[in-house]
């Protein structure tokens, strides 16, 4: 596969003190991770004391091995809070591994904001000619992976960002996830070209001339039968519209489990409909997938949720092998320095 | 109650081609409030053949007459197409007949965006201070009803217009749903002032000065919990919010009705859970309310959904009744004028 497939082995840096259960589901995972990848190495960035002694539940593995990092990013911590405390974390260790070229990639189930905003501020920075970095969210929508993003990092986006964000999803879901040709489309309230906002309609415009394969405009309502891999958003509208999709299918579970609660379904009813609701839930739990790039920093990145469990770890540390492996990288910075040149395909 | 409060009697026009399934709906639902109503006037908007020929399998009322309109606006006409298509349309009929002080309301379950740029374009207008009319939705969350707006007629919107938005609800709530102190809040992606877009930060900061019973930023997680009464976004995302809701909910709905009928769940457990997921609908339905006003422009105008039935016709005409018996307009007229020169409180 040339100079930019598959390499011969992948070293990945793990955050052990991402989850809300930390260090558990972090290390449990990652242990799972090279044991299944005996060929790869694996490096718990952490307090190295309490993620040794976790450690020492499993058995011992060649492959990885801990980074002592004096403390830990609280979930809750700001931004700004984040950047404020220091280079010792192990959000701060973890990503300057993959600065110094010491790992290929970096995942955390940790905090969002502050990997963001250590990535680009204190190591990674962006790649040459990416304007605003993307969080993306990867959600498995009726057997296939559809790409969202940007869901956070910027919240007022120009129309050649938005463009940026589909040809940053459209690489990795080339390199990482090994899709020939992503169908890309932009969030909006109407198919047409003139339905959106300004940044949104000025986009349409650009995405419609460039060499991705843009379909249009995409409203919510379609996203679930359509055939798009790619959803272009302002980080504003991105993050509503997950935490929307998320609260209104809380709200429609919760209540048919009151119900049954509530004897307004028999217990029977209730007992039979659970498993139906567990399923609608892990058909489009991001969990499964366990984590998603950092689009545009100068580094393979994977975040996941704080409620992961190990087997979510273990799902997040595949995405990052995947995209190592896959040169996402390689073929990010080629075509986001090569296009300042000369044109060339995402 | 004073010169803005009660009115003897109040006049309403009503779009008879409003319905997916016109006239029979619109027609139907302006009949049950005519007979509800024996002291108020309705006056049916639409062809007077067919909407005389729909009526005529009712009992005649004295209060209901109909007022012709050679044509109708098709939902699916765009606001540019139903502006060019001239003033014979049922919807500029009915918002002339406001206009020039023959109704005191116009009811409409037609095309929302027309409605729109025909009362502000051609007929009625905004009221004067006003920077934009906002089309708004009222949904019944656990017993209490909720206004967002704007939910599409303004994409990008200045600060002070999210303001006016939150003054614009917090007047219909007081006034036509006769809540005392109506809580407003910025819909946003946290809690905290810092967060959201440069728009939602800036109008943050205008909200906390007002005479507004601001509560701060809202998340769609605490949408079904909290105790706020008017959620302000701008057209965009409120348009974005409002289809990603009912898209999830429909999509888990799907689902389980899907394992259902494929055995999944045995028919027994369907049988049992069918009406759960009716309620679950149900309980956030806005067919219930009927109905909910065009904010700003200078007259009555509630637009309801197109899939509605006579009942909720009825339902949205009483919307239209309770505004203009609670002296809705007088209100925002004395309210946005008087702004100008002397601060007053919504």
């Amino acid at each position: 596969m040339g100079r930019l497939g598959r390499v011969s082995h992948v070293r990945i840096a793990i955050d052990a003190f991402g989850t809300d259960a930390r260090p558990k589901p972090d290390v449990e995972g990652s242990w799972l991770a090279a044991r299944e990848f005996p060929e790869d190495e694996f490096v718990l960035v952490g307090d190295l004391a309490v993620v040794e002694a976790e450690l020492s539940q499993y058995d011992v593995l060649a492959n990885l091995r801990v980074v002592h990092a004096p403390y830990d990013v609280k979930m809750t911590a700001s931004a700004v809070d984040a950047l404020k405390e220091g280079d010792e974390s192990s959000l701060h260790i973890g990503l300057r591994l993959v600065e110094s070229g010491s790992a290929d990639a970096f995942v955390t189930m940790g905090n969002t904001g502050a990997t963001h905003s250590i990535a680009m501020l204190k190591t990674l920075g962006r790649i040459h000619g990416i304007k605003r970095p993307a969080i993306s969210a990867l959600y498995p929508i009726n057997g296939r992976v559809v790409a969202f993003l940007d869901i956070g990092a910027n919240t007022d986006c120009k129309p050649d960002w938005l463009v940026q964000f589909g040809e940053l999803g459209s690489i990795y879901m080339k390199t990482a996830l090994q899709m020939e040709a992503p169908k890309v489309a932009l969030m909006s309230i109407g198919e047409e070209q003139a339905k959106g906002n300004a940044a949104v309609q000025a986009a349409y415009d650009l995405l419609s001339t460039s060499s991705l394969d843009f379909v249009g405009n995409i409203e919510p309502k379609d996203l679930l039968t359509s055939e798009v891999n790619v959803v272009i958003m302002d980080g504003f509208v991105g993050n509503l519209f997950l935490k929307t999709f998320e609260s209104a299918m809380s709200y429609v579970t919760n209540v048919i489990r009151s119900e049954i609660r509530a004897g307004l379904v028999s217990s029977v009813g209730g007992l039979l409909i659970a498993p139906a609701i567990g399923r609608v839930r892990a058909r489009l739990d991001p969990l499964e997938i366990g984590g998603a790039p950092l689009l545009g920093v100068d580094g393979i990145v994977i975040i996941g949720h704080g409620r992961s469990n190990a087997r979510t770890v273990r799902n997040a540390v595949q995405q990052a092998r995947q995209a190592v492996s896959g040169g996402t990288l390689q073929r990010l910075r080629a075509y986001f320095n090569g296009k300042e040149h000369h044109g060339t395909h995402p």
